[in-house]
C-alpha cells in the first residue's frame, strides 16, 4: 500500500515510528506492506515513488526540524503531493483548526477526489464539514476513516459500528479531553485553584502554552460532533454543540461536589438531538469517574445496555494504533 | 440465513425474543433476514424448515415450559436436529459443563462438520478443547465465534481481533463474573460477611441456588481461557488456571484493605504464559474498581496502552448483543 503523509509533527512523526517498529509484524501477521511514498510539512514535501527511507528522514529532520532542510526536499505543499505523488491512501494528520477545518479539510477533499482512501486524525474537517466528507467518500468510492480524531486510541467509533451492529446506539457520554480531566482530577485532589492547576499542567507539558481551545471546551465539542455523526448518524456540526469549559470552576465548587459523594468532570453528551458539552457532577463510584488525563466514553444501547470504554486519549503511539487499525482496516477490506 | 438454535433456557428465548423485536430493523440496516429453522432443548425439537414462528413457539412454550410439549415438537435431541435439519448456521447456547464441555462441545463440532458457521456462548467447550474446535472451523472452511462465551456484553474478543488490529495484546487482567463482583462489592459497602451477603445475593436473584462455579473462580477461569486463546494467541485449558476464589475473604480483610485505599476484587489475568484467578487488592480509584455486577476488563497493548471496557457481564439481551453481533459479522463477510 502506498502512503501519502501529510503532517509531520507528533502524529506525523509517531507513524512513521511505529511502521519502523511494526514493519515486520505486519508482513508476517497480515501481509501488510506500506510504502510512505511523500511526506509534507508546512515547509516543502520529500518523496520517493519506491517508497521512502523513513528512517532517514527520521534522522534528517531530526538535525533541521523543518522538512524543507531535508535532503530532496521541495517547496510543493501537501496539497501538491497529493495531487502530484501517486498513492492508494492519504494519512492526514496536520493540526485541527475548528474555524475552517484548513488545510485538511483540502487535503481530504482532494485525496478523495483523486481515489484515494483517507485515514486521519484531523478533527477540524470532520467535525464542520462531515457530510459532504462522508458523501465525497461515497461518490469516488474510497473509505474514509477517522478513528483517531475522536478520544486517540479509544476505538468508540470502530466499536460501535464494526462490533456492536446489532444494537442502537442511544446516547453518547464522555470525558474526551485528557487536559481538562487532569487539572479537575487534580483539583479535587489537592483542593487547587484552577489557575493554580493550569499553571501546573503546562509546566508538566500535559496543557499547551495556549490552551483555549481544551479548557474552554472546543476540543470535547469537535470529538462530540465526530462521534455523534459516525455512531449515531447524526448531521451535526460544531457550530451546534452547547459548549461550556471549565475556566470558572472553583476550588470550592469542587470540594463541595466532593462532600457529596461527586467529582466535576467536563463531560460531553449527545442525546436525542442535543449535543452539549458542560462540566457536571459524576458520583465518584461511577464509570466515568476516571481520573488523570485518562479519557472515558459509555454508549448505551438498546441490547448490551452500557458499554464504557477507557483509554488513553491523546499521544503519539496511542493516537497511531487507531491510524493504523483504520489503515489494516482498509487493507483487509479491499484484499478481500 | 437459517438457523439451528440449541439451547431454549434464558439466552435461547432471549436470542428468538431478540430476533423477532429487531427483524424489520435488521432487514433495513444490513438487507439480513434469518429464519430459524429448528429450536431444541434437553426435551425435543421443534422445527419448520420454512422457519418457525419465533411468536408461536414462545407462546406454546411459555404455556408447558418444555419444548417437547410444545405442538409439533418430536424428541430429536439437539444433535439430531444439527444433522437433519438444514441451516447455515447453530447458534449454541445450552449450558455450560466445565467437566466434559458436553453436550455443547459435540454440537458444534457436528455443525463444524457439516459446514455450518457456530456462534456460541457456551464456555465449556472452548474452555477445554479451544485448539480442537479453531483446528475443525479451519478444517471445514466455516467461522466459529464465541464473543458472548466471556464477558456477555463487553466486546473483548472482536474489540482486540477486528479493531485493536495494529497492536500487540500483552495482557489481560479482568472482573469476569457478576455475581462476585456484587458479593465483594457489598461487603466493601455493608461490612457483611461472606455467608450473610451470599444468602442476600440468592434472595435477589443475583446468585444463583448452586453458587459454586462463581464463587470458587471456575467461571472466571473459563472465560481467562477463552480470552488468552482468543486474543492472545494461547492454546491453554482450564485445567491450566491457578484458581482461587472468594469464600474465604472476611469482613475485615475487606475492611483494612479499604483503610489502605484498596477494595478486593476476584481479578482473572493472564501475563505470558500464566493464568491466575485469584482475589486481588484494586486501587479505590482503578479503573477495574467497578461496582455491583458490572464486568470490566483491561487488555494491555503495545500502542494503544491500557484499554479498559466496562459492561453488563451476564443477562439475555446483553448476551444476546454478542451473538447478533457474531451472526452479523458472518453475515456481512458472507455476502461481501
Amino acid at each position: 500500500m502506498r502512503i501519502n503523509l501529510v503532517g509531520f509533527g507528533i502524529i506525523g512523526k509517531g507513524f512513521a515510528r511505529t511502521l519502523l517498529k511494526k514493519r515486520e509484524w505486519l508482513k508476517d501477521k497480515y501481509g501488510f506492506e506500506a510504502q510512505v511514498v511523500s511526506i509534507s510539512d508546512i515547509t516543502g514535501t520529500v518523496s520517493d515513488e519506491n517508497g521512502l527511507d523513513l528512517n532517514q528522514v527520521m534522522i534528517d529532520f531530526e538535525r533541521s526540524g523543518r522538512l524543507i532542510d531535508v535532503p530532496g526536499s521541495r517547496k510543493d505543499k501537501g496539497l501538491d503531493a497529493i495531487k502530484d505523488v501517486d498513492a492508494d491512501l492519504l494519512v492526514e494528520v496536520t493540526p485541527t483548526n475548528v474555524e475552517t477545518g484548513e488545510p485538511g479539510l483540502s487535503h481530504i477533499l482532494e485525496a478523495l477526489k483523486m481515489g484515494k482512501h483517507v485515514v486521519t486524525s484531523n478533527k477540524g474537517p470532520l467535525a464542520l464539514e462531515f457530510k459532504k466528507l462522508k458523501d465525497a467518500s461515497e461518490r469516488y468510492g474510497v473509505k474514509l476513516r477517522y478513528e483517531a480524531s475522536a478520544g486517540g486510541a479509544m476505538p468508540l467509533i470502530n466499536l460501535a459500528n464494526n462490533i456492536l451492529s446489532g444494537d442502537e446506539v442511544l446516547s453518547i457520554k464522555g470525558i474526551l479531553n485528557g487536559t481538562t480531566n487532569y487539572i479537575l482530577t487534580r483539583m479535587t485532589k489537592e483542593g487547587t485553584s484552577f489557575e493554580a492547576t493550569l499553571r501546573e499542567a503546562k509546566d508538566l507539558g500535559i496543557a499547551e502554552s495556549d490552551p483555549t481551545y481544551d479548557v474552554t471546551g472546543s476540543d470535547t465539542a469537535c470529538k462530540l460532533v465526530i462521534l455523534a455523526n459516525a455512531i449515531m448518524g447524526k448531521e451535526a456540526s460544531y457550530r451546534d454543540v452547547k459548549i461550556r469549559g471549565i475556566n470558572s470552576i472553583t476550588p470550592e465548587a469542587v470540594a463541595l461536589a466532593l462532600e457529596e459523594g461527586y467529582v466535576i468532570k467536563l463531560v460531553g453528551e449527545v442525546e436525542n438531538d442535543e449535543l452539549e458539552v458542560a462540566p457536571k457532577l459524576v458520583p465518584v463510584n461511577h464509570p466515568l469517574n476516571v481520573d488523570g488525563t485518562l479519557n472515558v466514553a459509555t454508549l448505551r444501547t438498546d441490547l448490551a445496555g452500557d458499554i464504557t470504554v477507557v483509554g488513553t486519549g491523546a499521544g503519539a503511539k496511542e493516537t497511531n494504533s487507531a491510524i493504523l487499525s483504520d489503515i489494516l482496516n482498509i487493507f483487509r477490506n479491499s484484499t478481500g
